[in-house]
């Protein structure tokens, strides 16, 4: 199932996108919360009649750094042998369609293509045979980073943090299981040309790796997101910039670049 | 004033601390929230009949690291020509008297006193000299670290931002100008041993341009904590531990090291 969340007339709810033609999905709106047991109302709008919002509102946004070797490659780096995480603050989120505000304090902002794993109960200490029961989906990320900030700074909290740095959506697909979600096709977009081309199969370390990893220091909350790390094909962003985030699967997450205002 | 966070009979409630004796300690309690306008109710309960919370939920909490120059040589670091920062999760987050969870994955947590900025209201691009008004109060922190892990991860998400490494409190002075906050005695104790002594006046970069530095990126919400790097003298914990932080003019946070259970 696609849980997208959105606003309609002032309100923000939840529903289940329905239909395969981009022009005539529909979602029929959930009842409460779909973390939990949930129910569809069978009320439905056409998605073309709302606002989607960020798929997910995350109390915390944990990220993965180097997980694709060709990336670390490209960038210098040196492939970890273990991983390694940062944050990026819920002020940093927005959905598909919002713009991304170039920040006046960086020149160079890049995109990043990710699939995120969206955490569905609290948990902690997450055992590798219980990860699939944490997960609740997966919707596209797009990890966008101040380059010339994040090389200057030691600890990546303003270049990887800014307002509008991380683009989520266009909904939750639920129905991936762990294998699945490990091999798909991760395309990033500039203006309609392919900048980013992988496969989650490439990921060093997996999804189960990573949610172990993480849980074994910190409490995981219903909402938090999971980004897995960004293949190779980085590239600046500027400002006009129409940047587009597919994951096989899932969907497309398109945000546009526009001058901080 | 000083602002605390409790919970009284399950439920949860700000209130005025009156009195100067510790145990002659009484709440006047607050009507709503107190990052807007607010009356005091007049109904006053004893401070030792209640339970302190964390004295405010922040959203995000930013942290700069290596801000005192003798603690960046203490560890073999180089004094930063800027600042930077990185963030400890809401998750991270204890008030005065819980426990300091000893992490498993760590067999070297130190203790890392501090003073912490509480923004009052949303703010983005603050300058400088608008800074006082986005300030809130002052708080104690202690930015506790899983040392191992921080010398061997990148960023340091998981050595300072798991489950107890965010003690705040005891409660938020509201009654100190920027000039005072910059030129308070920050002390540490471990089982009434002095570990750290420092001065905020000793910070490389001000209260000031921490603020300037972190809302040219983002945005801050009320109740987001600041924390603004620990003096020289930091340390390890054991279990059983009793770790305290008292700041001039604010009072003393308490912890406990326990086992994570």
């Amino acid at each position: 199932m696609r849980i997208a969340r959105f606003s309609i007339d002032g309100n923000v709810a939840f529903g289940a996108v329905e239909g395969d033609q981009p022009d005539e999905l529909v979602l029929d709106i959930i009842k409460g919360i779909p973390f939990t047991d949930f129910e569809l109302s069978g009320t439905k709008v056409p998605l073309s009649k709302v606002r989607l919002l960020p798929p997910v509102l995350p109390n915390k946004v944990v990220a993965f750094g180097r997980n694709y070797a060709e990336h670390a490659r490209e960038l210098g780096n040196e492939v970890p042998d273990a991983p390694f995480a940062f944050f990026k603050p819920s002020t940093s989120v927005i959905g598909p369609g919002d713009a991304i505000q170039y920040p006046a304090f960086s020149s160079e902002v890049h995109h990043e293509a990710e699939l995120a794993v969206v955490i569905g109960r609290l948990c902690r200490e997450v055992p590798r045979e219980r990860v699939a029961d944490v997960v609740f989906g997966y919707t596209c990320a797009n990890d966008v980073t101040a380059r010339d900030v994040q090389k200057r700074e030691k600890q990546w909290a303003r270049a990887k943090g800014f307002d509008t740095s991380c683009p989520l959506g266009p909904w939750v697909e639920t129905g991936l299981d762990l294998e699945t979600a490990g091999d798909l096709t991760v395309q990033l977009t500039v203006n309609g040309q392919q900048r980013q081309l992988g496969r989650t199969s490439e990921m060093i370390h997996s999804i189960e790796d990573l949610i172990v990893n993480i849980s074994e220091a910190m409490t995981l909350l219903p909402g938090d997101v999971i980004l897995t790390g960004t293949p190779a094909g980085v590239g600046p962003l500027a400002v006009g910039d129409e940047v587009a985030v597919t994951i096989e699967g899932i969907g497309t997450l398109t945000n546009k670049v526009v001058k901080r205002g």
